[in-house]
């Protein structure tokens, strides 16, 4: 008997590692699995599904409906058709509303998304929501975040796993996904947006990437990839050594700059990030380059009055101490 | 009066801020500058004779003859005359000789160039050798790192100092070199390497960077370069603390597994790294994949025999203790 589809195969070896724990019976409760309908969140559905026969865990699919497209709601009713046909134990469509906000529209989908999705995982008492991001879309993660020229953090890339969240699918290829479905059988929807070239990360997909296999080799992907995960390695370190560094220098009165001084650059400027944004700085607007002008204070300090961060707060050096205080004419 | 043309008085504010020390009386001995004849190394050349007029500092022009296109000789010809014209103290044209070794002829030619141009400023007496790279340079290096793979010490691009040698112009952009060039009436040389696709680096500049700026905005040469920058902090760190873990772990038979187990994973592939090349392992061919196959052995053991590194290296895990060793057969 021949074994299964390799792409089938690499799909199921990616989450039997991901839910090793659950294999083994260290959680408790079913295992939560995002659906949009498309070709990764449905290999990873029917593969969640496969591993997860016989153990006594069951799998709830979920899809979410954000509204955002005409026939949404109809669109969500065949995804929980489908789930079900494909032998998953409880299915749930999810409604949320988006919030413009200030961040775009993709972002503010995403982080209702998020939301709704922790809230599920509360409702079934589970401690693990898949999610199918697959190795193009850790790649296009790390092209966008480039783009955007604000460091390690941004260029780290999506996290395999992060509170109840994890991602089997980051080193398996979009493509993969796409020819599991087809050897299963599996129709596949593809969704609008993204081939929308309104959306960045659709142009990062269809005229970047293309490019840069062409000229780079077609490793770029997984390149990209394996970037990510090495980054995050560094990134959580530093994090956490810049933690531990401000949670030590924290005073009433602010920070000490003779114990700044002797940080490194690159826990130093992390020290000010987390002292800032404690003070109430607009992490999304708080850039490398206003840390820098912080980090003058402390290293090239000409009796500069202040340093005004968004988020109306106001970085100020004084009496050997800097401290971060609300602007004035603020509340 | 009206000032420099802005283009020529950013080039100038490069140099002068690369050469704060020199211009201090700092350092002693001529300031080298390498030139090619390109827009970038001539207006670097031009804006760091007029800093260090009047400073008593000697400004000597060197520029290298690879030998490897037609006419070498007579261009390296040529770019003596001009920079003699441009009012450097002293000119110099070394010519070297490229072994095409296992690394490439573009990897062959640099390690050469650099080479010659420390012997020259051991020659002169110089503390400081400036290099002519661009922001536009810096940013094709993070993405020739980023098709690479290999993390953040790849993609951290080039370093704005190191050894002798200063790059005042990573923060100035090549169309800056080519206006200031311009304002300044000086004929500058196209590098036919350059615009050759057969050269990677020449397929990012031509083929990859105006996809980039086209799709996700103009700003992402300096993006790339400003992430550039942060990484360096964070890779220097990083691999400061992992030269202090080896120092310490190091011993004659090995490193205690016990003692790596508490290493957080960013040091500990960087300890193992080192211990990896200390027992001569080839850093060319060292990929992550391998680290992460050594790293096993610790945190992964099932009695792995060990792992074969590239360089006839073998990471072998016996008593409690991880070795790198020679490999059997090898001498």
């Amino acid at each position: 008997m021949a074994g299964p589809d390799p792409a089938v195969a690499a799909v199921r070896l990616a989450v039997r590692r991901a839910l090793a724990d659950v294999l083994d019976g260290r959680t408790a409760g079913p295992v939560l699995v995002a659906c949009s309908g498309g070709a990764d969140s449905l290999a990873l559905l029917v593969a969640t599904v496969f591993e997860l026969r016989g153990s006594g865990v069951r799998t709830v699919g979920v899809t979410v409906d954000h509204g955002l497209q005409p026939g949404s709601a109809e669109h969500a009713t065949q995804v929980v058709a489908q789930m079900a046909a494909l032998g998953v134990d409880e299915t749930l469509s999810a409604r949320v509303h988006v919030e413009g906000g200030g961040q775009g529209p993709e972002a503010a989908a995403r982080e209702a998304r998020y939301a709704v999705l922790e809230e599920v995982a509360q409702h079934f008492s589970a401690s693990v929501v898949l999610l199918g991001h697959t190795l193009d879309d850790q790649a296009e993660t790390v092209l966008l975040g480039l783009a955007r020229g604000s460091g390690g953090r941004s260029i780290a890339g999506m996290r395999t796993a992060f509170d109840v969240f994890r991602r089997p699918l980051l080193e398996v290829t979009r493509a993969e996904t796409v020819a599991a479905c087809a050897a299963e059988g599996i129709q596949v929807w593809d969704d609008p947006h993204n081939t929308d070239p309104a959306y960045t990360r659709s142009r990062v997909r269809h005229a970047v990437m293309p490019v840069l296999e062409r000229e780079l080799g077609p490793g770029v992907a997984r390149a990209l990839a394996r970037t990510a995960t090495q980054l995050q390695a560094d990134v959580a370190e530093l994090d956490r050594q810049a933690a531990a560094a401000h949670a030590r220098l924290d005073g009433a009165d602010g920070l000490a700059v003779s114990e700044l001084e002797q940080l490194s650059d690159a826990i130093r400027l992390r020290v000010l990030r987390l002292a800032a944004l404690g003070a109430g700085a607009l992490p999304a607007d708080l850039t490398h380059g206003h840390l820098r002008s912080v980090d003058a204070l402390v290293g090239d300090w000409r009796g500069q009055v202040g340093v005004d961060l968004p988020g109306h707060v106001r970085a100020v050096r004084r009496d050997g101490r800097l401290a971060f205080v609300r602007a004035p004419g603020t509340v």
